[in-house]
This record gives C-alpha cells, sequence and structure tokens, in this order.
C-alpha cells in the first residue's frame, strides 16, 4: 500500500544553529519515508559570514529555497528588519512545499520567523533548545519565550529548561527532554592528531600549550565591547600560552571586537584569528587546548564532554546550567587571570576528569528524529490551548 | 527649564482594538508634557472593511505614518503575510519617530508586530489586555502569550490576567491591572432616543423588540461557519424579534459568513446588516436591544455594564470571564432558542440588574494614561530577564 | 547524448494575461526537451477576483510558486506595494530554479517586477505585448516601456509595435513580431450553441438579442468613474437590447464601478452582472453578441476575429490599433447611442464581415514557442547595450 | 495671502549620486517657499561603506526617513532584494509626506525604485543624469532608460544625452540640458596646499609625485575582477609615482578587488589605501594628482575641469563622451604602461591645459533648482503619453 512520506522541513540561519540540527538531519535524511526538505537564510548565506551554506551543500541535503535576508548595518535595526525579510518567502515557500513539519532551533531570528510564520499557517513546528532562560537581558531570550509560544513540540536540553516551558503553560506532553543533539556530533568528532592539526591548520600549536579565544558581542553594551575586548587581550598577554581567537558572531557590536582584533593582533606571534574553521579541525583544536576563554556557549555546553576548563568573561552565558567546568569572572584583568590559573591546577582539572555531561549523552539527535517521524500530527498539536 | 516631551507612539491596526486604545489616547492628548503620534495600519485603511482611518482623522490625532500591509486573500497565509509587510515600515518609523514608548493592544498581527519590532530595537513596549486566554485553539492565544514576551510593561484588564502573567515569567512590577479602556467610553457613551435612533440610522427598531447579532468567524474551523451562521439564523427566525446584524471582523473564514447574509437575508424583513456603524449609535443600539446573540467580545465584557443578556454560540468566547450575563451554547437551534428563552425571562433579567461589570470600573484610561506618563524609563525596563 | 532540458518560467498575475501566455503555455508543455514551470501571482490568488488560480491547476501545468503580493486597498499606493511584495519571492525563487528564461506580458506590475528582477539576476527576460504606445496617460504606459527596457527578447502583436520598440533603441534583432496569442485560443474556442450558452450560464439570452458591456475603471479618473459608469447605463437602457456586464478589472476605481453596479442593476432585468466566467462560455457569448460596448481591450483585439461591431467609451483603447470595427464615443449618452445604431445598420456589418483581423492569424502561440526554444541563450542576449 | 511651500523631496542613496544632488538641495535648501526633505538609503547607512548618513547629518538637511535596504550578500541577488526593501517604505513616506516632486538621480537601484514608486502614486519625478548611454552591458543601463520612462521631468548633463531622451520618446519640454550639478560643487571646493593635504590625511604625499586609483568592479565580470586589478598594480608597480587607491564602489564583485588589495597592498610603501575621505581633501586630492587611473567617472566628468590626464582601464566609463582627457585601454599591461607614459608627455598637458569642460558651467545646481521651483505642476506633467 502506498503511503505518503513525511514531509519535514528544517530552516537553518548559522553556523551555530546548524551545528545542532545537523545530527538530526542526519538521521532524518537516512529514513526513506521522510523526505526532507532544507531553506537556508541568514547569515549562511552571507560573504561577511564565511558564505556556510556552501557547507551544507556539500552535506547534500535537499535545499529547497535560499532566502537572503540580513541587512548590512550594524545598528539595532538591522536584525529586525532581516527578520521581517524572511517572512513572506518563508510563508511562499511553506505554501508550495507543504511540510508535515517545520523544524527551528535556538533563540536568533530564523526561530521566531520561522515557527510565527508555521503556526499562522497551521502547520506543526517543532522548535528545539527552547526552555532556556538566559538572564543577560538580551532580546534572545524573549525571542525564545515568544518561539516557545509559537511551537507546537519541543525539544527541550535540560531537564531545567523543560520545567520553565511548563511553567510558561506549555503542555507536558508536547515537551521531549533528549539533550542536545550538537553533542553527538561534537563526542564523535573524528581525532586527528596534533601534528596532522599543524599541517592542516597552518597554526603554530605550540606542543598543545595553546588555550582558545571565542567572544561574541553583547547588543546590550555594545559601546563597551571594544574595551572588554582590550581586557580580555590584555590579561591573555600575561599568561604563557599563545591563543586561536574566533571571530565573533554577527550580533550587533561584531565590528567593535573585530576593529579590535584588526587594529591590534595582526602580525602578533601570541594571537591567530580564524573564522569559520572546519568543524573536525576546531573540535580537534578544543580537544588539545588547555583552556576555553571568552563567553561561546561551547564552553558550557561541550566543554564538559572534554574535560576542558573555561573561563567565561562578561554576563553572556552567566545563567546557563554550568556542569562544573566553568569560571565565570567579570571583565576584570585580575579576575581574568586569575580563573585562569585556578583553572590550570591540578585539582580543577581532576574535578572535571570524573564529570559526566549533563547537556547529553551523544544520542539526542538519534532520540529527536524518532520523535519527529512518529509524532502524531492532528488537530490536537495544531490548536494550542483549545479545550475540547 | 526645558524638558523634552515623552514621545508616545500608539499603533492601531483594527476598529474593535481602537476602541480600546482611543479612551486612553484622548487622556494622553490632553497632556502637553507628552507628544503623541499615531500608526495606523491593517484593515482601518481597506476600503473593504470600513476604512476606519477616517474615524482616527475626525478624532484629530498626529497620524505619523498609515502602513498599508493587508493582503487581499482569505487564505491562511494572508494573515502571516500582512504581519511581515508590517515590520519593515514599523521599524523605519520606530528609528525616524523616535518613541520613548510604543503602546499596542490585543492579540492580532499588529500586537505581535509592533512589541517584536521595538523590542528588537530597545524601545520599551506597553501592551494592552494581555494575560488572557482563550481556549478556543485560535492562532490569536498564541500572538498574546508571544506579544506578552515581548512588552515590557503589561496593562492587563482583568485580575485572573495578570496572574497568568506572572505565571508567564513576567515581572509583577511590569503588570498594572487597571481594567479595559474600551469601557470608559463605552459606559460614558452619550445616550441617545430610540426614535432618534431610528430616524439616525433608518433602520426599522420594532418599538425596542430587536436583538444584536455579532458573529465572527472562527479559524479553525473556516469550512462549517457557512452551516454555523445558518443554524444561528434559523434559529433566531423562530424568535419574535428582529435582528440588525453586524459584519464580522476580517479572519479567515469571513468570506463564508458573509456570503450567507448576502444570499439569504438581503430583503429580508426580520434582519438588517450593517458594517462599521458610528459608535454613538452602535453603543445606544446595545443599549435597547433585548439581546445580543454571536460570539463577539462585547457579550462578555460591555453586555455587564448595560445588564444586557448574552447568548453566546460556539467556542469563541468561551474560556473568557463571565459576568454571568452571558449563556454559551453550541451551534444547536433548539439550544439557542432555549438559551434565548431563558435571556428573556424575568429572573435571568433580575440577576443583571444587580451585577457589577468586573472588566472595569470606567477609569481604566485615565489610569493608563498616567502609568505611560510617569513610568521610569532605563535599562531595567528595556533588558527584560537580566540580573544585574 | 545527455541534454539537459531548456528551463522556462512563466509568471502570470491576471486573468486577462494568461489569456494571452495560455496558448504558448500549450506549446512548450508539449515539447519534452523543454521543463515548464509556472509562478503564480496577483489577483489570480485573490477571491475578491475570482481565484482563477483554480483554472492554471486545472490546466495542468507545474506551478512552483504562489506568491500572494495584492495588497487590499483601493487607493494608488496598494499597485504599487503590491508589486514590491514580488520582488523579493520572485528573485529568491528564480534563485532556487534557475530558469534559463522567464516570460511575462503585458504592462501591468507582474510585467516590470519580473522583468527588473530577472535582468537584475541576469536572467533572459522574453516579454510579450511590448511596444504597445496608448495614449492615456496610464501608468501602464510606463510600465509597459521601462519593462521593454528590462527585457531581452521581445514579442510584439502589431508590425508598428515593433517599429516602437526599434525606436526606443531595442535591437531589432530581439524583436519577433508575432501577433496576439490570445487570439489563437480565442479563434479556436469550441462553438456552442445559443441554447446550450443559456442552459449552461442561466442566462437569458433574449433570443441573441443581447450585448456585452466590459468596463474597466481609469486610474487617471478614478473619481468620475461613478458618473461614467451612469452614462453608460442610461444609454443602453434606451436600447431594445437586454445586456451581460462583466465585472471590472481590480485597477484603483473599480470599487466606485461595482459598487453602481450592485446599487442599480440587482434585480434589473435588462442587465445581468457576471464574474470570471469559464473562457469557452464567455467566447461565445461574445459570438452571439450583437455588440462590445465599454473599454475592454477585447473590442480592438479579439472582436475583428468575430466580425463584432464594438463601442468603446472613454479614453481607454483610444490609441489602440483600430482594425475597423470600433466607433470610439466619449461619456455622452447621445454619442453612445448613436454610436451603437450605427454599429447595428447594414453598412457597418457588411464592412465587418469583409475584415481581417491584423492582430493575428492564430499561429501566434506556436511561433513564439518555436522562438523560446531555440533562442540561443549567451552574453549577448543577457547584456543589452554592450559594444564588445 | 497664505501660499502652501512647495514640498521637494530628494532620495538619495550613494555617496557618489549625493555628489550629484547635493549643490541642488544646498539651493533648494536656502529657498524659504521650499520644504525640503531627504530619504536616506542604500549603501549610505551601512558601516562596510563608511556609513555616509552622517555626511549628510552634518549638511543640516530634514531627513525624514532612513531606509534601510541593503541586503548583505555578494551575489547578483543582493542588488534586487535590496531595491525590493525600498518600495514599500518610500511609498508609506510619500503617502504621509506629499510631496509635491520627488528628485532622484542617476542609475542604480534608488533611481528605479523611486521614480516607480512615485509615478505610481501620481507624484511627478525629476530625475537627474538620464539620457546617458554606456554600452557596457551593465544592468545600470536598463534601471537608467527605465527610471527615464517613470520619470516626468528630465535634467540631462550633456546636449546629447537630451537627444537620446528624445528618441526614447520622452517629450523635449520635460528635458532640462543643464550640466552636472557636483561639478560645480567640484569647481568651487576650497584650495588646500599639499603640505596641509599631508597633515591632513596623514598621507605621504610624495612632492605632489602621486596618482589615484579608483577601480570600480564591472558586474558582467565579477570572476576575473581579481586579475583585472592585479594587472593595474603590477602596471603601477614599473612607475616612478606612489598612488592613493579608493575602495571600489558596492557593486558586486567588490570583495574581489577589496580581497586583492587587502592581501597584497597593506604596508606597501607605494600604494595607501583610503576610503570616503572628506569631500574637501579628496578634491585637493585629484587638484595636486599626476594622473587618475582606474575606471571612475570623475576621469570623464570632473578630470577635465582639473586638466587632469586619466588613463581608464576596462569597458566601464568607454562609452562616456571624452574631452579628450581620457586614454582607454584594457587590461593589458603594455597598454596601461604606455598610456601613462602618454599622458604625463607635455604635448599632452599642453592640450589639456586648453580644454573646457563640457560637462558643465559651475551652474547646474543653481539653475536646476530654479525649474524645480517654478516647475508647474498639473496633470500633463503627471500623466506621460497622454493625448488630451
Amino acid at each position: 500500500m502506498y503511503t505518503k512520506k513525511r514531509k519535514i522541513l528544517a530552516v537553518t540561519g548559522a553556523r551555530s544553529e546548524y551545528d545542532i540540527i545537523s545530527p538530526i538531519l542526519e538521521h532524518l535524511q537516512k529514513n526513506s519515508e521522510i523526505e526532507l526538505g532544507i531553506i537556508v537564510t541568514g547569515s549562511h548565506l552571507s560573504e561577511a559570514f564565511g558564505n556556510s551554506v556552501t557547507e551544507i551543500e556539500k552535506d547534500g541535503y535537499n535545499i529547497i529555497s535560499r532566502i537572503y535576508n540580513l541587512i548590512n548595518s550594524n545598528k539595532k535595526i538591522g536584525r529586525i528588519l532581516s527578520l521581517g525579510n524572511q517572512i513572506a518567502p518563508l510563508a511562499q515557500v511553506f505554501e508550495q512545499w507543504k511540510p508535515d513539519i517545520v523544524m527551528v532551533a535556538g533563540d536568533r531570528e530564523e526561530a521566531i520567523s520561522v515557527s510565527m510564520t508555521a503556526a499562522y499557517m497551521d502547520i506543526p513546528v517543532a522548535h528545539i533548545a527552547g526552555g532556556d532562560i538566559a538572564k543577560d537581558g538580551n532580546i534572545d531570550n524573549s525571542v525564545r519565550y515568544a518561539t516557545s509560544k509559537f511551537a507546537h513540540i519541543h525539544f527541550t536540553i535540560l531537564e531545567q529548561h523543560k520545567e520553565n516551558l511548563i511553567r510558561l503553560g506549555e503542555d507536558e506532553w508536547r515537551i521531549h527532554n533528549l539533550g542536545n543533539p550538537a553533542l553527538d556530533k561534537f563526542i564523535n568528532t573524528k581525532k586527528i592528531s596534533i601534528e596532522e592539526l599543524e599541517n592542516r591548520t597552518g597554526y603554530n600549536l605550540n606542543d598543545g600549550q595553546f588555550g582558545m579565544l571565542i567572544y561574541h558581542p553583547i547588543i546590550t553594551q555594545i559601546d563597551s565591547e571594544g574595551d572588554n575586548i582590550k581586557s580580555i587581550i590584555q590579561s591573555l598577554r600575561k599568561t604563557n600560552l599563545i591563543y586561536l581567537i574566533n571571530s565573533p558572531n554577527s550580533d550587533a557590536g561584531y565590528a567593535n571586537i573585530v576593529k579590535y582584533y584588526e587594529e591590534n593582533l595582526i602580525n602578533d606571534k601570541q594571537f591567530t584569528l580564524f573564522k569559520n574553521l572546519d568543524r573536525e579541525i576546531y573540535v580537534n583544536l578544543l580537544r588539545y587546548s588547555k583552556i576555553l576563554i571568552g563567553n561561546s556557549s561551547s564552553g558550557l555546553i561541550e566543554a564538559p564532554s572534554l574535560s576542558l576548563p573555561v573561563v567565561n568573561i562578561g554576563p553572556r552565558q552567566r545563567s546557563r546550567f554550568n556542569a562544573g567546568n566553568v569560571i565565570f569572572v567579570d571583565y576584570n584583568e585580575t579576575e581574568i587571570n586569575n580563573a585562569i590559573e585556578l583553572s590550570q591546577s591540578a585539582l580543577f582539572k581532576e574535578k572535571l576528569n570524573k564529570m559526566e555531561n549533563p547537556y547529553g549523552n551523544g544520542e539526542s539527535a538519534l532520540n529527536i528524529a524518532k520523535v519527529l517521524f512518529t509524532l502524531n500530527i492532528d488537530k490536537e498539536l495544531i490548536h494550542k490551548n483549545i479545550t475540547y
């Protein structure tokens, strides 16, 4: 008997969020009873952010639409205009492709534009990584909450996120706490020797005596980001390590950070700037790195799986669940240097070696894909807050 | 000493929602230390929905932008495209006019587009009528919740709405439960004699032996709305009253209802169709009406102030707080006729005559205007979910 | 040897323009070496204009996108906003589907939005029906010219249109004067007996003693259209014929005309209003009609093939090439009645019977399809005004 | 007697085009019977292109709207999406501000979006610099033509441009050939001594032994622009001059050029990169420069007023009217070096010293402002191609 395939449409708008959904996509792709489509948008399509759509193309997915939406402006208005640019094209692709489920992750423009558009069109939305509450005053918080209120099925990363969603009024049956799929990919990334890593990157890895710095701008403190990054760099100059520095993401304020890097670190042997490294290389760099510094979510979520110590500077990530490997400090050179020293102590390392990662067991993607495949799609799913 | 005026920008997109905010606008307008601007959008600007912008012009407000956004389609995609059309113009007007506060009411496209756009731009949003939970599965529910998650200050209508917002994670200090401002206007509407009313409308009011029918479409049951309205009309034919029927609002499905009216009620003496009546006339019609039938929010919110019995048919309004004047029934002719009979009984009328209206005391608008004027606008207001 | 199919993408936005391109589509569809895609937009997708997309679906074409763009407003701003709504979705569909040629016809919003978007993306544009010059001051004139300046290949309808395009600076090799494809379909429409026609429409055709009225609004005289249509109807009341009246198209001003019809002609036996008739029925009605009145292009272009006399009222169509069957008059009752009388005279009818239709020989569509298939697509085609 | 001021609304989207209109704005601003508004859009609002809106703010004009429209993409689709983003905000500002005349210059996205939007809304459009025909196959050609077909009044720069517009079917009375207003400003720029110039820029001007390079990308040869700029730089290395290099404009392909500069010229003493210099400094640099190289329009239009020799490389500007100071060459090192040598010969310089600039006499802006002020605004102006 012929049965119509289940049509699942994933939308991805940024490299970091693609890392979360791509392990799920792999499982969906293998399932011959699923028709999988991808819409690529956001910074994936901008040369200025590394044009990461090419990576998705390499992964071989069926890209059904490319939505060029990013407005070329560093001002606050830029993000909302970019969001607005997604709505009509999303709606018109949904109308045409007729997905059974739309999937989106995270708390950026794509999350809200996709979930809102699909919900208005009575298409079920599966949202990944809702329920988190970052106490940083960033608009992403409101976006994440609002996305959850439009979404019909939730895949949370931590038990506490699930509880938050229930408090927000979401039905418990809509919430599946299955961990972070990005971790699956991370844990299973092929190991590369440090020599090969040096060969492939061309970076001097200093016999492993290196750290990594990933610092993203915070929209509520755009004007001070130049000073903030300066404090950080000056602290790092006092340590014995060399550092690999990743470019910041595209939030308002990134230009101030990039400017500081370009004006101060070019041709400085202690610091090497990079952007959009091959994932395999990036993960292996983290594996050999002595420390991760900055305010990347990697420090909270992925570092525990590597027993990697983390110094997280400034308010970003503060309210995230800390497995125990992260030391939080302010933009203060003494604090930063003290934290780095502590993080490299024998005691701290011993503690990390015993730790398990509460963010996931490496099977999140498989389990999410199963739910997406077996989920009952009916009126009850679509019409939220209804009493029959 | 010169002090900059506080700039308040209200956005209005529909007749019914303008009724809620206009009493507040009146108070703001009178305050010489406030600069008030209005953005008009949505169905106000459509001839098909009565071009109600002319009423706002007559009210003499400073309209700083007209955003023509409504897509001419009866399909679900229409509403989300219309919403998307608002974002860029809103953002660009906000950027230019630089409001200190943006105000929006309700749970339709304007509510979410305005609150989201302003929140992304770090402009405080005052939202009126959040926290309500209609258990009807309509997208408006998700819109209302999501709007609250973007808004910075909430004016709720009922105490239970305030409690809902607190459960949703909103800070208590952001919530002001001040009742429904539409009621202020309603209560204070000038009385007109029934004779004058007949003269001004040209309607036969049958010595006061008339009822009113206001039935709006429900997006989740578009296809059956033709049958639903048929049941209702057939029930009404069995009563001794004549009826004035208001056009449905612009939700998907309205075309089915209008079609039924046009094909069946033209030249029928028991029924008179009207749209967008002058407010004064509309309120006075309600005053003399023996009953209000359909699924209008007026039945729940305003009718208690008139001791007007209401028969609410179908799921719409079901979960709203019932002051005691409303009888809820299904699309069933017997049920409808029984409810009408009950509503006209002496006992029921006696009960209504003793009732107070829990939706407001007639001073909501004044109190809301005061908060908007005195509200402290600072980082704490703007950055939600922040821990300092 | 495998050869990639030529991908041709047609965009259609209105019933009248679909009549022009659909005969070409039929030929393209039959060619197994062509992959044909259709984008449907504009009034095709509006219930208010008859939702004619269903007809395209019935024709069985591969609709690759539906672009809902029409803004619900009768004001001038409505058309340009509607046009603006098409650009991003068009661009994003072009980017994804990668047409070798895009085809569009006429002089309305779609013509300019499609040709401009494709030209910016270096996709060759084939434009049908350029080079016409209507001396009516309508924006369509500017649109038609501008479209020609973006288009890479032109299919004109009359020899004088080709000459106009050459004067406009278009290379002669880009211009193919092949007549109006709508005529092919028109001429070959199956004949229906007048009895069957009555049965299928339910209209009284009065033993063939009927005329047809098709009057479209003129954007430059919106305010007087109510009076204009009144003059016309009053003239028709003085004749012995009954009349079938088609709804006006969606240009600004149509509401005034529709309003007049609805207020004055409902239940009037001399007049029957209709909209979006089945094409077969429409053509056969014209065949039996004694006269066509109004300002439809049918009077100029198609009527000659039926030897049908036409009275064209007002400035619209004035500058169109008149095969000899059209009498042009002003909004003046005497003029209109005199023209009707003349048109029904034996002499006039004799002249019509001898006439050939200069607008096409019935093979236009086939010939256009051939050019689209064999056309050399190279840099010379794409880069206009280049000197190598 | 009170007379309403004439409201003129200028739209500007790029630095180079602002140079053309700003002299006109100065004259309009001084006229107390004119109300002048400015809409700023395009690259003016992008940090990546120097955020030149700040310059307009400094000039003190009444900016009534900022339209952030630029899509962050180097691909062809970027420009048309950016154009599409302008339409709704333009229309909505026009609707609100109600200009009597809209003014726009040039042949980029703003030209067509503004003229099309205004024309659809029956607002007269004054277009500056139409009628030029660059035989380079660039989309700008089609844009410039199409803009002229929407515009109601034309200010041309050369007599031959006026003739072209007449050939295009524009009424002669609509065309005013008054020269290039950018030249007015250019000619009257205050002189700065070479020493002060060095102080203010911090550049080494090498005792005046320097040239300037301004090379913009050509959309039809994006992929070869890296090689093209390489040939040019290698030629320049063989000369005795040092060079100041201006950043390319934002057309597709600019990233390839910038990449070459950044990878090859950083820390090279013969070359100094700059972007968006203060106009006064830029003009004075040209005054002392021995040669202008590249493909900037300055070489054709402004250089004649300075008797400055120009070597124009590649197809851009080829078809422009050459006053005699420009030597056109291909991307060929020998050709380039020969041309530089010729340009520095005594004979060539002598010829230049005798030359008058055919592009303008320095009073263009004043004369254009006069026409804009006195122009009769009536139906004849607005309804093009009408026969009364």
